[in-house]
């Protein structure tokens, strides 16, 4: 099969369109930068589904668009007696921006505490969770994030009617020292994403493994799917819940009625997501007592050489594709596009009246593996 | 098919012997009434797989039958600038004894700095995570653990030699209102239990999906299994290896080494394991700002009946089966054990010089369902 090739689009050009665009929609210069900045990370890692042209249309479709994320919202801390965890009112600020700065302000509250926690209510979708804790463990720190998704999509196992959103876990652990990139732990609790079910059943393809459910909660091929499973059965469900548990006590409501402004009207419930961030100090769970002496750098790098030893030297690491990735970007010297994605920004380019030339593509060098 | 007949044991009369047996082993009256009391809660709630038997034929192949688990042991806090947090050398202390202690300390952490957490190195095995966060739930938290497993018994994704422990995760959720009973998510992060294999095998029966693979590492049925498979491919395999980063962060050794003390004999390897504790405040991440003015118990009650709505009322819950089944032992007024579990009691009873009458099946009141 013949390798794709790309169109090498730098940071800089990048994050200068995606800016404006945010901009274009009412956002301050600070979260739009923030977008723009993950934007470039999600592509930079090869997150080709979370990349600025899905951004923006999330914004459109939910956010700015029909007023699920209000542009130059003012967060609030809830004020609080304790002391290593803070709770914020987003007030519906932008995701990315919000993730961003509670991510900062967890890492300030480990350094002193040993774990530092911040709670965010009245969120709007913060793309790609495993951004942020890749960037806190790059750093040095162990981090985590759950959210509850705009969309309930997941049937509870054994259900039929989806009342869970697809609610991603992201882990960074700084594993540098070892492998040259941090573990990222981070994916849905479905067994699929909803935007794969389309493009199956646009390639008549069908899985090996049934990943969702007819309207009877019978597991059935993508063309008939009305909701997804969660993955892994009983033990991907409770992973779901426990996002929709965490949101309820940070202040989320009914997951049926999340991010669905028209149903909710009237009933009195909100439907804003919730956050949860979490960065641990690594020396704070250090009992100082590694075989032969060794720093706990070391011995991670041990450990994971051990567990990629005896023969499974072939396996990847959660974190292996987004490193290569990041690798093929350097190699190219900026962001990789495809044809389809340059049109998407193009046309994004002539709605936020800048020249679209930069993003003509033969404007540009071009990349192939 | 007939349902099973159970003698019947109060909680006294098991932990007296419970007790006995691991004073008998050399445990100290605190260390062993701590064990004897996680076994009777195991019991309560059904978990048959985490009895005594279970818990004291584990400390004779790995605890103080061969050195990995040392009897009257003290505990070390290992000094630490930070404030939130604790690490704990166990010397190799009674697990169960640890896990409560380590929760209890998490709680009084949580209620000062709202997130409170105890990493233990030089553990030996604490046999059921679901108890203690249960407990913490029970009383009103949010309880976290994860542990190294004894032994690397699961292979990384797509590889074919056992580096993992089948390393368990446990979250529990003060639910109570909402249900009658803390959700408990639980489990292996392996496809099933090793001993769920042997099981298998003894029936001959096959599963219908693989979850174990051959020497090559292909996926295969219960008799050629050599190691387990993780479950939910790439996600479960996640899971289980933050436990080996956890571990090594706090001080663990090699994972293919843990457990195995005449393997690791001059290596100058440690073969314990470790285990992280973590305990959440609720009102710590309250936003304060519930639907319909609703507490914060309402609003979880509201999401859980969300989720459990719109015809997957007959879903179940993470932790129904053991609240079922606590029920089902109030009913009885007390432990129930099988015709085959009285007959290990009663050999334990003669092992300690206990006399063995209580615990003859005539001496004791049946149940049935």
């Amino acid at each position: 099969m013949q390798k794709p090739t790309y169109s090498v689009v730098t940071r800089e050009q990048h994050e200068s369109l995606v800016a404006q665009a945010y901009q274009h929609r009412g956002y301050n210069a600070e979260e739009s930068q923030a977008a723009a900045r993950m934007c470039s990370e999600a592509s930079w890692h090869g997150i080709r589904t979370h990349n600025a042209l899905k951004a923006l249309h999330l914004d459109e479709l939910f956010g700015s668009g029909t007023g699920g994320c209000v542009p130059d919202a003012e967060v609030k801390v809830i004020s609080s007696r304790f002391e290593a965890t803070e709770t914020w009112n987003a007030n519906r600020k932008l995701g990315q921006a919000i993730a961003c700065d509670a991510m900062e302000r967890c890492i300030a509250m480990a350094d002193r505490y040993g774990v530092g926690t911040v709670a965010v209510d009245n969120a709007f979708h913060y793309l790609w969770g495993g951004g942020y804790v890749m960037d806190a463990a790059k750093r040095g720190y162990i981090a985590y994030t759950n959210c509850t998704s705009t969309l309930a999509e997941v049937v509870p196992f054994g259900g039929k009617f989806p009342t869970l959103g697809t609610n991603p876990h992201s882990w960074g652990f700084p594993t540098q020292d070892a492998v040259g990139y941090p573990v990222v732990i981070d994916w849905a609790t479905s067994e699929i994403a909803m935007g794969k079910v389309e493009q199956y059943k646009r390639e008549g393809k069908k899985l090996e493994q049934p990943f969702g459910v007819d309207a009877d909660g019978n597991p059935t091929d993508p063309f008939a799917v009305k909701a997804l499973m969660p993955f892994g059965r009983h033990k991907g469900y409770g992973l779901g819940l426990l996002n929709e548990l965490y949101g309820a006590a940070i202040g989320g409501s009914l997951p049926t009625l999340r991010g669905r402004a028209a149903q909710a009207d009237g009933t009195g419930e909100k439907t804003t997501s919730a956050f949860f961030f979490q960065v641990i100090h690594p020396e704070a769970i250090s009992g100082a007592d590694f075989s032969h002496g060794r720093t706990q750098a070391e011995n991670i790098t041990k450990v994971v050489q051990d567990v990629l030893g005896h023969g499974n030297e072939s396996c990847m690491l959660p974190g292996t594709i987004e490193a290569n990735n990041a690798k093929l970007s350097e190699k190219a010297g900026g962001l990789l596009f495809t044809e389809a994605e340059m049109g998407g920004f193009r046309e994004l380019a002539e709605e936020c009246g800048v020249s679209a030339e930069t993003w003509a593509t033969d404007a540009l060098p071009s990349f192939s593996e």
